[in-house]
């Protein structure tokens, strides 16, 4: 599935999520159905996240190297690209310059 | 007129805009009518933006120092607080610490 240019018929909170000083935003985008989906920057550095709900980051912009809980090795996402995430678990985020910019979403 | 905690019924386009080396980021939400509007973040430092069309702003968290062109004075805006600059104009923007998160409206 490719990664969408835009998110259509939502609302959009206004106060960021915000993460590690900063250095990791997103904003809330809410569907009429109750899905949610977070758009998010991260700034270089390297973060780790839980998951309640299983994770789908799609890569909007920039690249990543991400460790999923339980795995040894460290992938690499670029533009475009996608990962998963399974629920009640957590995975490290590493940006080593630039930003990367994703969608995530939920279950 | 209060800030909204949230904007309905919007396309959200993906791809941030990134301004300064990724000090000033933000979302275009662009409304069915047409209108545009952007959520966005300033980080530390100080910043100057043009304007085209007249721009409404509004502090949804943190605060700001800023000038708009023509004025000699700096004002303050925090939370829930809300400034203008004319259009063809431009203004200079500080924020001192932490993240000051703006809703930007056109027209």
């Amino acid at each position: 599935m490719p990664i969408p240019t835009q998110i259509d018929a939502v609302s959009v909170l206004c106060k960021a999520n915000v993460y590690f000083d900063g250095n990791v935003i997103s904003h809330v985008l809410q569907h009429a159905n109750g899905e949610k989906q977070t758009l998010g920057l991260i700034r270089p550095g390297e973060y780790v996240f839980g998951t309640a709900a299983p994770e789908r980051m799609d890569i909007v912009a920039g690249k990543c190297s991400v460790r999923i809980a339980g795995e040894t090795e460290w992938q690499e996402y670029a533009t475009g690209e996608t990962f998963h995430v399974p629920g009640d678990s957590q995975f490290e985020i590493s940006v080593a310059e630039g930003l990367c910019e994703y969608l995530c979403s939920f279950g």
